[in-house]
C-alpha cells in the first residue's frame, strides 16, 4: 500500500474508501497489509448493532438513524449484511430505497455485504470494513445483520451496543431467545408498536428480560417503543445508544468489552488463515483422493482427518 | 475399547449406548477411538433431518414418526439438538411429553443436545451420535433441529433426507427462506395446515419452489400437509420419505450425497482438531499477553495473529 491511497483513505475519499472494502472483502495478503497500516488510525468511530429478524424494520430504523445524526453533523457508515438467497430481490428493493434517501450524502457510507457463499469468513470481513470506515473518519459505524447464525451473532458483539429490533408478532421474543439475541442486546427496540399486541409483546419480553441472571452487570436492557417508518422514536434510540455509551465508558466497561472483542476478533483472524492453508492445494487433493474409501465403509473419517492433520504439520515443517 | 464394550454397543445394550453417546459428546481422544472402531458398522442406518422454526411442531412430528415407524417393526433413534436458553424450560417441557409417549419403548433411543456453550463442534457431535445409533441397529435415525444457525443446517445436511416443517403464519416461508432452509429442504411440511392462512401459505410455498432453479436435479420438493398434533399426514410424510430415498437410490444420487456429506464431516474434524490446538495453553497464553498491545493501539489485530500462527507451527515443528 502506497502512502498516498492511505492518505486518501483517511481523507475519505470515496473511491478510495469503497477500493479499501473490496480489497479487505477479497481478504487476501493486500487485505492484511491495508490492515495494519490503518490500525494507528483505528479506534475512534462509535459501532453500533442493529439486529433482529427479517421484517422487523432494522433498515429504516438504521436509516432514520442515519439521518438523526447527520442532523449532528455526524458522519455515518453503514454495513448491511444480508443473507438473502439471490432470487428474492428483498434486499435489493431495500437498498434502492436506501440509497434514494441516503445514499447521495457525502458523509454517508453505506456498503452491503452477502452471506451466501462466503459464511464463516463473513464477521471478520465485516469488522475489517468497519475498520476502513473507522480511519476514514466516520463516527459512527451501523452494522445491520439479521439475526439468524453465529457469524451474525459475531458480528453484533462486535459493536460498541448491540440493538434488538423486535416486532409485536407473537412469538417473536421467543424466537429471538432462541437464536441467542437476548444475550446481546444492550436494549430492544419494539418497532410497529402501533400493531396490536403490541403491550403484550412488551409485557412477554419484560419478563423475559427479568428472569433472567443480572448478577454482573447493572445495566438492565430497556425496550424503546418504535414506529420507524413515521419516525417515532428514533431519537429515542439515539439517546438510548448515548446512554449506554456513558454507562459503558463511566464504569470501564468498555475497555473490558473492546478486550473482548479483540480477543475474538485475533482468533477468528488465525482460524481462517489456518483453513485457508489446510484446504489449499495439497490438503484438498488428499481429502478428495480418500473420500471414496470412506464412503465405502473401509477407513473412518477420523482415521483420514488424522492423516490430513498430520500432511498439515508436515508442511509447515518443511517450510520453515 | 474393548471388544466387550464394541459388543455390547452393537447388540443395542441400552446403557453401553447411552454411555458411547456420552463418550461421543465429551469429544476427547476415547471418542475417536470408539468411532474409528464401529465405523465398519456404520452405514445401514437411514437419517433423516427434521428441521424449522421454533413452534412449528418439529418434536410432535417425530414423535409421530417414530411411532409409525414402530409399527413396522423399525428401530429409531433421536437426535434432538435443542438451542433453548437454559432459563426457558420450554424444551424440558416437550421432552417430558415425549419421554411418556415413545421413551418407554426398547426400540427407541432419544438424545437431546444442547447448544449453549458448544457451538461450532455441535454438528460433529450430532453426526457422530447418530454413528453411534447407526452401529447399534437403529434403522432410522431423526435429527431434530431448529433451523437458525450454521450448524444445524450442517446437521441437516448430514441427514439422508431433509424435512424442513412450516406454519401457515405469514412470513414463515421467507423466514426460512433467509436462514438458509430453501436450499436444504427435500420436501416441506405444512403442519398446523387446519389454521387460517394455510392454503396462502402453501400458494406462496410453491410459489418460491417455482423460481428456484432445478437445472441439476429433476427433485421437485413437495409440500405434505400436516396436523400432527391429530396425527393427519404423518404417514404422507413416511411416504415422502421412502419417494425420495427410492429417488436418491435409483438415480445414484444418494452415493454423490454421502461423497458431499463425508468431505464436510472431515473437514469438521480436523478444523475441530487443529482449533483445539491452537488454542491450547501456549496459543491462549500468546493472545492473552498482546490484547492489551492491540486494545490501545500499538499493534494491528493481523500482528498478533501471524505471532499466534507462527509460534503454532514451530509447536509443531518441534513435535514431530
Amino acid at each position: 500500500m502506497n502512502k498516498e491511497f492511505i492518505d486518501k483513505l483517511i481523507s475519505n475519499d470515496r473511491r478510495t474508501v469503497a477500493r479499501s472494502i473490496s480489497i479487505v472483502e477479497e481478504g487476501n495478503s493486500n487485505a492484511t497489509d491495508l490492515l495494519k497500516e490503518i490500525y494507528p488510525k483505528v479506534g475512534n468511530a462509535f459501532r453500533i448493532g442493529i439486529t433482529g429478524p427479517p421484517g422487523s424494520g432494522k433498515s429504516t430504523i438504521t436509516n432514520q438513524l442515519t439521518k438523526y445524526y447527520r442532523t449532528q453533523n455526524k458522519k455515518v457508515g453503514i454495513i448491511a449484511v444480508d443473507p438473502t438467497s439471490p432470487f428474492t430481490g428483498g434486499a435489493l428493493l431495500g437498498d434502492r430505497v436506501r440509497m434514494s434517501e441516503i445514499g447521495q450524502d457525502e458523509n454517508v457510507f453505506i456498503r452491503s455485504m452477502a452471506t451466501r457463499g462466503s459464511l464463516g469468513g463473513l464477521s471478520k470481513k465485516a469488522i475489517d470494513a468497519a475498520d476502513v470506515l473507522d480511519a476514514a473518519g466516520y463516527d459512527y459505524i451501523i452494522f445491520e445483520t439479521v439475526g439468524v447464525g453465529q457469524s451474525e451473532l459475531d458480528i453484533a458483539e462486535a459493536a460498541d451496543t448491540t440493538v434488538v429490533v423486535l416486532v409485536p408478532e407473537s412469538g417473536d421474543a421467543v424466537q429471538a431467545m432462541k437464536a441467542g439475541l437476548m444475550e446481546i442486546a444492550d436494549f430492544f427496540v419494539m418497532n410497529k408498536s402501533d400493531r396490536p399486541g403490541s403491550e403484550q409483546a412488551v409485557a412477554s419480553l419484560q419478563t423475559i428480560l427479568m428472569m433472567r441472571n443480572h448478577d454482573e452487570k447493572s445495566w438492565m436492557p430497556k425496550i424503546i417503543k418504535t414506529i420507524a417508518s413515521e419516525n417515532k422514536g428514533i431519537v429515542d434510540i439515539a439517546e438510548e445508544i448515548k446512554r449506554h455509551r456513558d454507562y459503558m465508558t463511566s464504569a470501564n466497561f468498555f475497555l473490558q468489552r473492546r478486550e473482548a472483542q479483540t480477543i475474538n476478533r485475533i482468533k477468528n483472524i488465525v482460524e481462517n488463515k489456518i483453513k485457508e492453508e489446510l484446504w489449499s492445494e495439497s490438503g484438498e487433493k488428499l481429502l478428495n483422493s480418500s473420500i471414496e474409501k470412506v464412503v465405502v465403509g473401509d477407513v473412518s473419517p477420523y482415521h483420514i482427518a488424522e492423516e490430513i492433520i498430520n500432511n498439515f504439520k508436515n508442511r509447515n515443517r518443511l517450510n520453515n
